[in-house]
């Protein structure tokens, strides 16, 4: 549609949604929340601005380049338009709800604005939601959250959906369990981050071989993990493994048909991760449908690794990105609109509309119902106490 | 509950929203929008921030000093948070909906920002939902919006609606028909909104009779429209009072069950309206639950009387705020809870939730299920194929 006034013009990266596609979104959004509702996650709303020292503390610091600041003239100190909801959550969970019972399961859904858009995400903004299940470092939790962003998706029509597990610790445990030097491991998780085998063999010293190895495990994940248990992975890296063939087994058990593949040298993305992490695909759709994974809740610093020595508390969730699933979802059944013409009796339009019909009422008095119900885009016609097709 | 750390310190006026508020806030949220849509109002959904200049032009120049401003490092040029969904709308259709047909029907549900909270509302971010009727003068379109706004509160659960209908163009159009200057209407005017009567006799001139009359009708409906009719208006208020009464018929013949007041000499708030003009309130509860009325969409000017020279579109809706609305419905039930031991089987989780049941999902194996349910806030275990109380 053409924008006749500048009136219109709306910045890059922003825009109106408009009649069916906004309806829809809406539609999607409240499926997946009554699917993590029923699986015992509780929404919480945090607000869209806040103390700019608060949300881009700790791990938000990396979110800081993308967040819009603005001025409060109330406390004359600068706030901060979020850009991502699960720090809230975390904030949430670690304050308001410290005393709630562990594991403590919460979800949310809403708006957030980055400053920037990515070449794969131009909006600027866009709709979140997922959950959080913290207070927890069992495997059992690592697979629920795995299996409800499979289910959710599936409940909201996304179909061919696919889910990439990975260990970003797992690098990082087998170079120590070897003794790389730093210099040498930053090296290597550069030509691994490029899945360059050549470079991964030319600098990896001691761990060229292993490291070899776990690239070429990446791919479905039965063979995947029948081929990390074939390699000689150092002690540091037992726990690692360990805990992946669990969840393994755990989602394969739950979910024989979801389509599952490992990649256990990817780390891209998952830079505050501590352990299993994931990345939501659907097979032919563009972009991740959603990330998420395991970190520590209202954690201090930026963890590095998943030594027990973390702050705060153990925790993993997910975070969907609405844009991407709303391409994924085939488009909604158009609704069947009934016009009903001045004088129609109000019972009969409440019976209509707890049928499941959309009613438009008439506001003048009409020679033909029927062309005006068309020109008005509805597909019937109340007429004679009888429903009529008006195309 | 505390707030142990400083991080859950939350600029003035912006909240938390916990777990059984949030769910609950959604959930009247999609019940209000679902009678919109049910009745032909179709969803839009403008974005958080606009450039201030088109956001904050036109009768959005009113709302300026409530307006969150911020820089766009992207375009370079000033951005403004939302303060009111209301106009956003009114823009989309009369830009990017120009050429749907009218009347256009459209509903939103959104966020909005204020930089200072008002002393009934200290809030600074809350909910408003809404509707809007564009491209029509019709009195049916002023009823409509009426019955729409008191039963989709209805339908949420708001009990003792009451509607307070004004028309805001009313005394201008009673002293521009006796010919007052505009210093005196002016004067009149502030004693009006005081409601002073001894004021509006002293000042009123040759219109304090009538003005003192029309002081004198307000109240409910049906006795309004009465004492409204016995008075001589002039010329100029006739089309006026002849609106108002066909618009109390139709509210009082489909709803005649509504608590309909009238209140002829009100325009406090209303400065922007061009015609029949209306305030819902829940008996009892504080605050307003929304308003709503005649105004002209993508007009340029703030409008100052109903005279047809008026730009734009004649449109009306209402807008609710939902903080309000929230406080005037009854409590949500409690939603039962059952815990799932590990080892149950994942269909009868499925079957449960399908039952309406919420399932929480044992993370360790348990001696003792029944007593981690309860330490969960669970109402009930399942156990042995059954849905036994854990309480």
């Amino acid at each position: 549609m053409t924008e006749p006034m500048n009136r219109a013009l709306l910045p890059a990266g922003l825009h109106d949604v408009l009649p069916r596609e906004a309806a829809f979104e809406a539609t999607i959004v409240e499926r997946l929340m009554a699917e993590f509702a029923s699986n015992g996650f509780e929404r919480v709303k945090p607000p869209l601005i806040e103390f700019e020292a608060s949300l881009l503390s700790g791990p938000g610091a990396a979110m800081a380049t993308q967040t819009f600041r603005l001025m409060d003239p109330v406390s004359q100190r600068m706030l901060a338009i979020r850009p991502d909801m699960t720090l809230q959550v975390a904030r949430i969970a670690t304050t308001r709800l410290a005393n709630e019972p562990r594991p403590l399961r919460l979800s949310y859904g809403g708006q957030v604005l980055r400053v920037k858009g990515s070449q794969l995400r131009p909006e600027r903004q866009f709709g979140q939601v997922g959950v959080e299940l913290i207070g927890t470092l069992q495997p059992t939790a690592d697979a629920e959250v795995v299996l409800l962003a499979y289910r959710a998706l599936k409940a909201a029509g996304v179909t061919n959906i696919s889910v990439d597990l990975n260990v970003p610790t797992l690098v990082s445990s087998v170079c120590r369990g070897l003794d790389l030097p730093e210099d040498e491991t930053f090296r290597l998780r550069q030509a691994l981050d490029r899945k360059d085998a050549a470079e991964v063999a030319a600098v990896g010293g001691k761990a060229a071989d292993l490291l070899t190895g776990m690239m070429g495990a990446s791919g479905p994940a039965d063979r995947a993990i029948e081929l990390l248990a074939a390699l000689d992975l150092p002690e540091t890296a037992e726990a690692d493994r360990r805990r992946l063939n669990e969840v393994v087994r755990l989602i394969r058990t739950a979910a024989p048909e979801l389509m599952l593949t490992v990649d256990p040298v990817e780390h891209r993305g998952f830079e505050y991760q501590t352990g299993i992490s994931f990345t939501l695909f659907s097979r032919g759709v563009r972009g991740e449908l959603g990330r998420g994974g395991r970190y520590r809740a209202g954690g201090k610093a930026p963890a590095g690794d998943n030594g027990s020595s973390l702050s705060g508390e153990p925790a993993t969730g997910f975070t969907l990105y609405l844009d991407t699933v709303l391409r994924a979802v085939p488009d909604p059944a158009p609704i069947p609109k009934v016009f009903l013409p001045i004088g129609t009796d109000p019972t009969e339009g409440e019976r209509l509309r707890a049928e499941g019909w959309v009613t438009v009422r008439a506001l003048d008095a009409l020679d033909d119902p029927a062309a005006e119900a068309r020109r008005l885009r509805c597909t019937h016609v109340f007429a004679g106490g009888q429903i009529l097709s008006a195309v």
